[in-house]
């Protein structure tokens, strides 16, 4: 594959700036935000983020491309073309996890040449383009198992979910490389869907969204509108019974309630996160305010009832679906790591529709906590559902909610989304607007944008999350506005430029905005406060009655019975409810540079009584030090109880 | 079907005295204590229990029956002999809900000859015999669409499930009528699987247990031990991996471990219960103690730290299973009413094996409390998983859970299990032993045993569990001992005879024990204190951290809307830890004797914040009364918000 200098097909005409596109390339757009190529945006290496890039880059994408490889994936499709003879192996929608894997290894090229990602995607395109049929049909499944049942098995199929990953996987290549031979692949099978499914065409939705969202993207690469025409209709379509009763009830598959209307979050969280995205991406392409209208009470209702302290969603593991309202248990939370990178993706776009940093916020917290939990600190085991609590006793032999992070699943959706979506981190630390520079992430890097007056350039130094210090150095010669989102966590920023304290504080939508005429070199300093939090939850969250998270800056901490003193049960252990803990340098444990140590009692019970009248009395131990690390960094070590959530006493 | 007067088929001779025997017929037997005959203990119609049984007859079992003629059940048998031309309708063990239907006709033809039983049950038989294979097989999913798989599919198939439930119809229909002809499609079909399974044979077990209690009664009522050794294969080969791998895991099955080594419970909750009760009566007929020291140490865990308050099981909707220790949800319990059942015939079988009132007390907990809850007042209605709390703005549009209970299930397992149960209820009331009589369901009802010195009769008058007393009659003339039940639940309880009161209190057994030479006509007086309790959980049971529940003798209770001031929310109701409510005599509702009422306040929280730090602030509204009904009772009204568990101040 030859990689081209230049440019992006298509025209990425609301990307600010030229450059390498990355996700959600605004075309015409309603946006209040636009996002920057992705080389006008990189992660240090030595922050929490760009070195989980590097993680991604060198551990969870190889184990993604040697997984689809050896787990018979892309085998399915050899079969489809007779290079491969084995049965079908996975699950119906195992293709998608080579669209994924594709996908990440495409954003991944955005930082050069890499020939064995290039040899990956070579392969498979040239595997696919052989696999599709003249019509444009691909899928594995159908084509290898299940020849008669194309196009007719909506709800359970998955069809237009994978033919949607593959559309993005394409999208990502020919946007950080500039070929399009995935691309063509891509836009003969969403021709086909046009056909078939577009003004006219037959009534159908896939019972799994992500097509909506991938069709609005192919439309913005390819700037062929039909693409778009048709993610207006599957949206429209979905919420009137085209996919009929199944066990789970409409909701699952939000096909319940049409879309202005279906304003609580409900069913199978995947699902109802990956059609926000796309309705959302319909809105700032198609430009119906009811849409985003709907998009904003869907997300008053989700994020004020239904979500985690982590940012993770889906309360059910039957269904891996939000529960009802205040649903929130922290044992067998499901928050599903797919789940957290499509709210992700979700407040990424809510962000750019309306500038309002609350979505901003989201993303941080959902990244920092439910997204980066799905990894371990090496990059090579991963967890599906993430739950906020391991009991003692945990019968920890089950994929549905193993002791520990597992190497790959019989459901393997996540680690490739984990590794596409890490691999493109850079596009969603800044954005701009004709008045300025928008800096959201605030990990170090460098962030650059074309703006009317000329150019501008932030060089970030800090080590965010972890030190409550941003330092910003701006190179630019001509007036626009700075803002630096402060995050709601945050009281008492303080900013400074060339060295002298500036009286500031954040607008409602929680930047502050500092506009002059920019010097190079000058240099800008926030800081965001960080004293360890004691979090409480509204009190009909039952499942936490009575119990404090602790935080600091973005991140949630949890404890894990392997820091406690000696001899100490983790479920023995209670805190001061109003008593915050102290953050100390740790040294230990790898990245973990910052530990929170808090006080606390043990209280054991004697007997083996679970219910009686009045009360169960315990005995106490007096008081013992508590000692709390970053939820996304548990269970990294043999498996040990562990809970976020920790009784008051 | 001609109903003949003369005792039962085969020597059910550890049954205390002649008459018709009922469930659990013991035979040579290592029990302590030995059932009654169904004619010789009777439950007062004007009791709970009496009243429920009348309402089993007639809403419940013509529900039942009309069910599986509507549904199919019926029609699914047909086919196989080419009466009836519908696909097959419903689950692939559609069977077992018509032999539960029909073991529960026969229960309640212990009252005397009803035609529509009669011709119910002649009409089944005759079906069921034409459908039998010359073989003996009998199953009219694999017969009807699967053919070619029979016992081939021992982990989902359900095979011999339903042959069980077919088994322990027979030897009802046998015991109540005398009439063998259900019986001998029975061992015929009992027979093949001997054959099969026997030793030598094939090394299989079913992935739902069910046969080895069945196989054991079948034993008892035919004398043929070659039924007795096979339920012995069955419990043995269990835990050995025959069942192969599973999406659930081997747990879910109990096939992870041995039966001596199972001592944890685990997996589907009605699978373990069920398993539990064949074992117990293996251990009943064949004696090895090994088996009974593993159910004890089964027992021990499960109701130590896996048991709701009301004694259901089951944690979690996912795979309707207990969940880790101390994982006990209220909103999300599952408590399938199968479960409850279950869990009632496994203590009845240890009860017999020991003596120990412990297991009583875990009968009547169950029975007033988790299987009551499983049908509405008028007997029509029923409820499949039993939650202890209804949350505000739960989305009840789901079988999975309703927020009221249903008229039927796409698998109605529970409604035709409860009507078994409830048709044979009187049989649980009393035991007796070489030494005397036990009293252990305090409900008012008729009771005799034939001692080794005579007969002993006892009328029991009482309005229990509303009140406390209970007055009992012995109408007898020689010397026995009167072993009455004294519930763990109970402090204080007193006896008088004769109008004397005596200075005796319960033995570590739970029993007052009475030796006297009786005179005809004592009157002995039990009174049982039924103060209202505050109950609190054990500690590590997070999910009711912070909250009280409410009792009053056996019965749970629990707060629902309705009950609650004007315009006050449930979900904002507190109470404080340490008040008890107060009983009282309640008339408005029907089946509501009682009520509980105590003090409260409400919080309310202002704003729509889910997580804060420090505090979220709510504002109260003084005191208001709280109302609490039987939990039992719920959900007889509109849906409405119901909680057990009630936050505390």
């Amino acid at each position: 594959m030859e990689q081209r200098d230049v440019a992006v097909v298509g025209d990425a005409g609301a990307t600010a700036g030229a450059g390498r596109a990355g996700p959600v390339a605004l075309r015409a757009s309603r946006a209040k935000l636009r996002p920057l190529p992705l080389d006008a945006v990189s992660l240090d290496g030595g922050s929490l983020l760009g070195a989980w890039q590097e993680v991604n880059r060198d551990a969870t994408l190889p184990t993604c491309m040697a997984h689809v490889e050896e787990r018979g994936n892309l085998d399915n499709l050899r079969r489809v073309v007779g290079a491969a003879q084995a049965e079908f192996r996975g699950l119906p929608f195992a293709d998608s996890d080579v669209y994924k894997t594709l996908e990440a290894a495409g954003w991944e090229l955005q930082h050069g040449s890499r020939p064995e990602l290039e040899e990956f995607i070579d392969a498979a395109t040239r595997l696919l383009a052989a696999a599709q049929e003249d019509d444009g049909y691909l899928n594995s499944w159908f084509q290898g198992v299940h020849p008669d049942q194309k196009f007719a098995q909506f709800h359970w199929g998955h069809e237009m979910y994978c033919a949607g990953h593959l559309l993005q996987a394409a999208v990502a290549v020919s946007r950080t490389t500039g070929s399009d031979d995935l691309l063509g692949v891509a836009t003969r099978l969403a021709d086909l869907l046009v056909r078939r499914f577009g003004e006219g065409g037959q009534d159908a939705i896939d019972g799994h969204p992500e097509i909506e969202t991938a069709l609005v993207e192919l439309y913005r690469q390819t700037d062929d509108d039909s693409y778009l025409r048709l993610a207006e209709r599957f949206v429209e379509l979905r919420g009137r019974g085209l996919l009929g009763d199944d066990r789970f009830g409409a909701n699952y598959f939000q096909d319940h309630a049409p879309v202005r209307e279906a304003t609580e979050a409900t069913g199978h969280a995947v699902r109802q996160l990956y059609f926000a995205a796309g309705v959302t991406d319909v809105y700032l392409e198609g430009g119906d305010p009811t849409l985003l209208t709907a998009m904003e009470a869907l997300w008053e209702n989700m994020f004020s009832q239904k979500t985690y302290v982590t940012g993770s969603h889906g309360s059910r593991h039957r269904d891996e679906a939000f529960g009802d309202p205040y649903e929130l248990p922290p044992d067998r939370a499901y928050a599903e790591t797919c789940a957290a990178i499509a709210s992700f993706h979700w407040n990424w776009r809510m962000l750019l529709a309306t500038g309002n940093g609350r979505y901003a916020d989201e993303m941080e917290r959902v990244l920092y906590n439910a997204v980066a939990s799905g990894t371990s600190v090496e990059g090579d085991r991963f967890f599906y559902s993430n739950p906020l609590q391991l009991r003692d006793g945990h019968a920890g032999d089950d994929e549905d909610m193993p002791s520990g992070r597992l190497e790959w699943y019989r459901c393997p959706c996540c680690p490739p989304n984990l590794s596409r979506l890490v691999a493109s981190l850079n596009a969603y630390m800044a954005t701009s607007d004709e008045d300025g520079v928008q800096l959201h992430l605030l990990s170090a890097g460098e962030v650059a944008a074309d703006l009317p007056g000329g150019r501008a350039a932030l060089r970030v130094s800090s080590d965010y999350p972890w030190e409550e210090t941003v330092s910003i150095v701006v190179d630019s010669d001509h007036e626009w506005t700075l803002a630096l989102r402060v995050p709601a966590w945050c009281d008492g920023a303080s900013l400074t430029i060339a060295g002298d304290t500036v009286d500031t504080s954040p607008g409602a939508d929680g930047y502050i905005r500092v506009r002059r005429a920019w010097r190079p070199g000058t240099e800008v300093g926030l800081t965001v406060p960080m004293p360890p939090r004691v979090l409480v939850a509204h009190p009909r969250v039952d499942a936490v009655r009575g119990c404090v998270a602790w935080a600091r800056g973005p991140l949630v901490y949890c404890l894990e019975e392997h820091d406690q003193s000696p001899g100490v049960a983790l479920e023995d252990i209670r805190v001061a409810a109003g008593a915050a803990p102290r953050a100390v340098a740790a040294s230990g444990l790898p990245g973990v540079p910052v530990v929170l140590v808090g006080e606390g009692s043990v209280q054991r019970v004697a007997d083996g009584v679970l219910y009686a009248n009045g009360a169960i009395a315990t005995e106490g131990d007096g008081s013992v030090d508590v000692t709390a690390i970053p939820y996304f960094r548990w269970a990294n070590r043999d498996p040990a109880p562990m809970r976020v959530w920790i009784p008051a006493s």
